[in-house]
């Protein structure tokens, strides 16, 4: 059975994914920077983004690692690819540069329409307007039988939460407060959804959380 | 110097201290008597609370011991010492039993005066109801150059943290979530009120949190 998995996403220890005012400069928002201390330094990060050889193994690399085992396929909100609201900027094609470290058919939601953009390395952007089902859906059939990677943000995936799509998550709490923004648990009764958290385990930088789906719907 | 210490206190992944609708029968509300299950094990908690000689030993058992360290008196919110809202019912002496785990003077924030009330054991009630700053005052006063332990509910400890008046936090993360009830982090700029996370730790049954006042107020 294909899943769909969030993986290495990074919440304070007060539940936010992502400070006020996201940006051009601050794609995190103000101050969610320093929610991915744990993941900037690791080996996968480090290769897998930057294109270097260096970085860390251990714990915090091993769930960084895992999270591009298997994947067939993403699914990300529009503010994960852009800092443009309203009507897309045609010029913009990810904060990633020519060759995004996805490598795989990446699935936008907006609500704006929007040419398949085809990018280096086997990435392609594809926008999705009809809805989060939809998008699932597409993403499933072009994984080639590999899970579907959900990878935010915080809105994207409440929303899926909501709808009981996800099959499992990993969420790497990093040891800081943020205290406003984009708040994962806000009004969200994960119990009644059927999620349980499964794991727990902490590194230096952060408390890593396994949470499963055990109803299936 | 004496400090304002919050220890042991348990919260769910998604930051909530208790359930919906405290009763006799559910003192930490529905759901919320899962909360504690890193600490009912513990050799503290067999000792202090129930006064048998068994228990578990370890990370569970180090900070629930520290909790009892250095403590000269207590504070804590009507909810923790009743289920009754409104006027207090004079046969009512707390959730413990005539020798209540104290064993110091605890005073109690209220709306309603009372006469103090003698436990055995060391424990007197008192009740105070000219608000936080005054309790702080008399407890410390009272602790003979100790510490004092604020116990909780969630909405004592956040009135205290908003006036900046606790020095350390020792939040004990269960690996659940509650989804609805008393949040700890409602609305509360933690970063802002100068709290960081000195220290993270697991075990098998809890996220051990170490938080530090770091603004001199």
């Amino acid at each position: 059975m294909q899943k769909l998995r969030v993986e290495s996403f990074s919440i304070s220890l007060d539940g936010f994914g992502a400070g006020l005012n996201q940006s051009l400069d601050k794609p995190f928002g103000v101050g969610g920077e320093r929610l991915h201390q744990w993941f900037s330094p690791t080996k996968t990060f480090q290769q897998n983004v930057l294109g270097k050889s260096n970085g860390t193994l251990g714990v915090d690399n091993d769930f960084a690692e895992n999270g591009f085992k298997n994947i067939g396929a993403w699914i990300i909100g529009r503010n994960m690819f852009s800092p443009y609201r309203g009507l897309p900027n045609d010029n913009w094609k990810g904060w990633w540069g020519e060759n995004p470290p996805y490598h795989v058919p990446v699935f936008i939601l907006t609500n704006y329409e929007h040419e398949s953009i085809v990018m280096e390395g086997g990435t392609t952007f594809h926008f999705v307007t009809e809805g989060i089902h939809a998008a699932l859906e597409k993403a499933f059939d072009s994984a080639n039988g590999k899970d579907v990677r959900l990878g935010g943000g915080i809105n994207t995936i409440r929303q899926y939460l909501k709808a009981q799509l996800v099959d499992e998550l990993h969420l790497a709490v990093s040891p800081i407060f943020i205290g406003s923004g984009e708040n994962l648990y806000l009004n969200l009764e994960l119990t009644s959804l059927g999620y349980i958290c499964t794991k727990h385990i902490s590194s230096d930088k952060a408390i890593h959380l396994v949470i499963k789906k055990t109803i299936n719907t």
